[in-house]
């Protein structure tokens, strides 16, 4: 019996980092994770490529997924609509493999709920000043939407508590070493090996 | 308030290669662990050292300490004591630093009586032939203690159950990348770590 891959929710507060803390993950040769691609209705930042960083959509597109429910999750934040085809994922982990979602925490919130045994990995900046900083230096926004995204971190770092794990975003490359500690611990945990140990006990 | 240290509990069938793989662990110049020397009454093997490898000691030596609780765990096991001396354990991890015991699998399940936060880590050999393998090619012992202590690893491995985590001992230097790996994430589990991330809210 094939057995199922693992589900790796990273996740954390807007601003944080998970963007290039997942390409960093899937920048190493020796990756193990297929990484499901999220779709989007807000517009691409400089450098985004289509059906690389995510899937773009209209607003029209991405509710009508949401009406078919080909979504696993979706969230609506800072205006625009975020989700993960579901079909990709339970093909993907079906087959063996380990799949890697990077969402928004509302998004993270629905997918615990349909995969409870996933490994939720909550992403943090070394600290809220920081986290400030880095939205700032991002150039971009006006001084209301800095505020409202300081606001929304606030109470996404309450939402820690329904996570596995918590990655100090410090360094990115380091943030990517816990995230590979933590899969592979995981892959180790007894209930999930148990069952192939057990074999060991007929041979001789 | 200090955080206490982790206690990690290695432990396996006999033979398995649990002293190989511990030796490997604090050979790294990197390694975050206090080891907690065993005691026993069995005789020195080729090579080990009093004070470094066990504390070896009489049985009546031995028995003196069970009278007076010295003992965190200990076990009799093909004809000897081995046990683990209680109080450096409960002052180095009072004092911050994770405590790394190798020890029987009769003391790992009073070990987790007691600390039952505690890391427990389960070694196994890649099959039980390879076991016997083993056993045989040390080419000390006669046939009846190679029997019995065959049947003992089969009894052994049945008590994978109380183990948080399973790591195969095909190599060395993949068993120690694997219990790193399940150490670092065991300290990423948000339950030890969102007291301190609570902190970052009062930020700002």
């Amino acid at each position: 019996m094939q057995e199922k891959g693992l589900l790796i929710v990273l996740s954390g507060p807007s601003g944080v980092g998970k963007g290039t803390v997942r390409k960093e993950v899937f920048s190493q040769p020796d990756t193990a994770f297929e990484y499901s691609i999220s779709m989007t209705t807000r517009a691409p930042r400089e450098g985004e490529v289509d059906g690389v960083d995510y899937f773009f959509k209209s607003r029209e597109e991405f509710e009508q997924l949401i009406k078919e429910e080909k979504l696993l999750e979706y969230a609506e934040f800072v205006g625009n609509y975020y989700g993960t085809p579901v079909d990709y994922v339970r093909q993907t982990l079906d087959s063996g493999k380990d799949v890697f979602l990077e969402i928004e925490v509302q998004g993270a919130r629905q997918v615990r709920k349909k995969f409870p045994d996933g490994l939720f990995i909550f992403l943090v900046p070394p600290s809220l000043s920081e986290l400030k900083n880095r939205i700032v230096t991002r150039g971009t926004e006006t001084e209301d939407v800095i505020n409202n995204r300081m606001n929304a971190a606030r109470e996404e770092l309450e939402m820690m508590h329904l996570y596995d794990y918590v990655v100090e975003n410090d360094q990115v490359d380091r943030a990517v070493e816990r995230i590979n500690a933590i899969v592979i611990a995981e892959h180790l945990r007894r209930e999930r090996v148990e069952p192939r140990y057990k074999r060991i006990l007929e041979v001789d």
